[in-house]
C-alpha cells in the first residue's frame, strides 16, 4: 500500500492535515489506534481562536460549528470579591472565540474525510515508523504503509516522537505544581462567558460547551484522585471558588464525565527528523489555562500543508526543511502565554505574601490598563498566523 | 522648639516633602544625619518619570532640570544580537523620561528650601522618635523637636521604621539572587538613549547622567566585590554585554565612582502608625530594574502632602487616615513592574532551558507587539497620579 502522507493519529490534527492536503489534490492515509466512537466523544478542549475558526470556515468544514458553536466576545476574570471583564471586541475588534468542541470538530473532519473518500482507519495495532533516513514507510498490524512523508499527529503519549534517534531532540519542560480537575455537566451555563476565577483556595473555571452542558475545572493538588472528590464535594468547592461575587450563584447538575489532568508544558526541538514531521501535541503541549493546545495544533498543519504542497507541486524541500523553524515562534508564544494565565491565576503553596500581593497587583493591572487588558486578548483570541 | 512636620531625611522624599509644605504654609523641620556635601553628591537614581518631572516643575524647583535633564522619548531592549526600541512618543504620546540624577534633584530642593528660609539641618546626631501614640516629638543631639506630625523619609536603613512598635508592619520581600555592579564614568554615552542588555553572560545597562558622563550597570553575583572587579575587567564584560549588535562599540572613560547594589524588593504595610508617616524608601524598596525608587518617593509624597494640608487647615484626618491605602495601590504596581523588568531581563543561574525559551519569546513579543510594548513604556514612564 502507497500513499503520499502517512498520518499517525485521527485527532484534530491529523485529520484536519488530511483534508488540507486533500483539498490539494495529496493523497493521505490516516492511522488511529482508537475507534471512531472513542475518539468522537473524547473530551479535550473546546475554545477555538479566531484564526482556527476562519481556518475550518475556509476548507469547508465549519458549517456545524458556526451554527452550534458559541461565538464569545469576552472572559470574565474574577477575583477579589469583583468580576472583570476582558471585551475583545473592545480591545480586539473583528476577532472572537468559538466555544465548540474538540470531539465536534473530530467529528465535523471525520464526516468530511469519509464523505470524500478519504482513508481514516480506526483501531489499528501496534503503529510503527520506520526509515526516516531514507525510504519512510509505516507498519501497523500485519501491513505496510509506504509513503513519501509522515506525519506525525498522534499526541503526547504517541509512538512518532519517540521513533526519533535519540540525541536528536532537545527537550524543554515544566511541571506546575497542581492538576486540574474536570467535570462536564447537564446544566445551563451560569454566565454566558467563561469565568476564570482566583482565590486564596485556587484556580476555578466555569466553562460551557453547549446552552445545556457546562464544563469547570478546580486547582486541585497533583497527586489528587477521584476518589477523594465525591459529586458533592466539587460542586462544593465550586462554589466557594466562583461564588465570590454578588448576585453570582452557580447552577448544579448532573456530572456526566470527570477526570484529573496533570499540569505540564513540553516542548521539542526540532519538531521534524528526516521525513517525520510532528504537529500538534506530538510536539509540544502547554497547560490548558490558555485554551492553546488545539489550537497550536491547527497552526502547525497550516504551516506543514503549504510546505507539503510545494514539496509535491514542486519537489521544492524549502518549507520542509523550515517547518520547524516557522512553528516554533507561535509555539513557543503559546507556551508563554500559557505560563502568564496561569501563574496569573493559580495559587502556589511555595509563593510567599509578596508573591502574591504582587500577583493581585498584576491582575488589577491587567483588568484595568487598556494595554495590559489587549495582551491577554490578543494572545486568547491568537495572534494571526 | 516646635514645628508642624519633623521631617526626618533630606534625600528627594524629605526635602520634597518640606518644599511642597512650604508652598501650603505648612512650617517642617528636615533632620539629616549626613553633611549637605554629602547628600549633594550621593549618586542614586536618574530617572525621571513624567509625573514627577511635573511635579517638580509645579513646585517651582524644576527650573535647571530642564535647562539641564536629558529627556527621551525611548529605551532600547538589546538581546539576540539585535536591538529593539521602545518608543514612548508613539506608544505613550506625550509622555517621556528625563535623565537627571538624584543628587541634582536634592541640590535643586536644598536649594529652594535655603533661599525660602527653610529650616534643614545636617549632621544632626542620634535622631530618635518619641510619642507617637499622643504627642510627636524628635530628639537628636541635646535638643527635642515638637512638632504635630513625624515624616519617616530617612530611606531603608534609616531610624524611622524600626520606631514603629513590633507586630503592627507587616513585612513583604523579595532578595533576587544577583546585584548589580554599578560605575559612573567621564565619558560620552555611547548611545543618545538607554540600553537595557540581556545576554547570557547576564544584564548589563548603559545609562547616562549628561552629554559627558555616562552610568553603566553590570549584574553580578550576589556576593561580588568591588576587589574583584578592576577597571580592565568591568570594561570588558560591559563590552562583551553591550557591543553585541553591529556598528556598536561602547566608549570607555575613567570611572569616577563605582559600587555595588544588592536587589531586593521589600514592603512594609501600613505606611503609617500614629502620627509618623514614612515615604519613600523608608516604607518600601524595588530593584533598580524599572527605575521606580525615586519616582515613587514622590508619589507618597504627593498623596502625604495632600494629606497633611487638609490635616493642618481643616483639622480633617480623613486623608491621613488613608494615606498607606492610597500609596501601596501605587506601591504595588512599581513592585511588580521592577519585578516584571528584572526577570524579563536578567539571568538567573537557576533557570533551567525552558526557561531561558521562555524569557526569549516574551522579549520578542514584548517588543513586538504594540499592546506589551505599550505596557512597558506607560509603566517606565509612569503611571498617572
Amino acid at each position: 500500500m502507497r500513499t503520499q502522507v502517512g498520518i499517525i493519529g485521527a485527532g484534530p490534527a491529523g485529520l484536519l492535515l488530511s483534508h488540507l492536503l486533500h483539498l490539494r489534490g495529496i493523497s493521505s492515509v490516516v492511522l488511529e489506534k482508537r475507534s471512531r466512537d472513542y475518539v468522537e466523544r473524547r473530551v479535550r478542549a473546546g475554545v477555538l481562536e479566531q484564526g482556527t475558526v476562519d481556518t475550518l470556515v475556509e476548507a469547508g468544514v465549519g458549517e456545524r460549528m458556526l451554527r452550534e458553536g458559541l461565538p464569545h466576545h469576552g472572559i470574565e476574570l474574577r477575583y477579589g470579591g469583583a468580576g472583570h471583564r476582558i471585551a475583545f471586541e473592545k480591545l480586539v475588534p473583528g476577532r472572537a472565540i468559538t466555544v465548540y468542541g474538540q470531539q465536534e470538530v473530530v467529528k465535523d473532519l471525520i464526516a468530511a474525510r469519509l464523505a470524500a473518500g478519504g482513508d481514516v482507519r480506526f483501531e489499528v495495532e501496534d503503529v510503527a515508523v520506520h526509515g526516516l533516513d531514507s525510504e519512510p514507510f509505516l507498519t501497523f498490524g500485519d501491513e505496510r504503509l509506504d509513503c513519501d512523508v509522515i506525519a506525525g499527529c498522534d499526541g503526547f503519549h504517541g509512538v512518532s516522537r519517540p521513533s526519533i534517534p535519540e540525541g536528536v531532540l532537545s527537550v524543554f519542560e515544566r511541571d506546575y505544581p497542581f492538576a486540574w480537575l474536570g467535570i462536564l455537566a447537564r446544566v445551563a451555563p451560569s454566565s454566558d462567558e467563561l469565568i476564570y476565577a482566583r482565590t486564596e483556595r485556587g484556580f476555578a473555571l466555569h466553562s460551557m460547551r453547549s446552552p445545556s452542558v457546562s464544563r469547570f475545572y478546580l486547582q486541585v493538588p497533583p497527586d489528587a484522585r477521584m476518589e477523594d472528590w465525591p459529586e458533592e464535594r466539587i460542586w462544593a468547592e465550586l462554589k466557594a471558588r466562583l461564588e465570590t461575587v454578588p448576585g453570582f450563584s452557580l447552577a448544579t447538575g448532573e456530572i456526566l464525565e470527570s477526570g484529573i489532568t496533570p499540569m505540564r508544558s513540553f516542548v521539542v526541538e526540532p519538531m521534524q527528523y528526516g521525513r517525520l514531521y510532528l504537529a500538534g501535541d506530538a510536539a509540544h503541549i502547554v497547560p490548558p489555562t490558555g485554551a492553546k493546545g488545539l489550537n497550536l495544533a491547527v497552526a502547525d498543519v497550516r504551516v506543514l500543508t503549504e510546505a507539503l504542497a510545494a514539496y509535491f507541486k514542486d519537489g521544492t524541500t524549502d518549507l520542509l526543511d523550515g517547518y520547524s523553524q516557522a512553528c516554533l515562534k507561535r509555539v513557543w508564544r503559546a507556551q508563554h502565554f500559557s505560563y502568564w494565565m496561569t501563574t496569573l491565576l493559580h495559587t502556589f503553596d511555595e509563593d510567599d505574601a509578596y508573591a502574591r500581593r504582587l500577583q493581585l497587583s498584576y491582575l488589577d493591572y491587567v483588568t484595568s490598563s487598556e494595554a495590559a487588558a489587549t495582551t491577554l486578548a490578543e494572545n486568547y483570541v491568537g495572534l494571526p498566523f
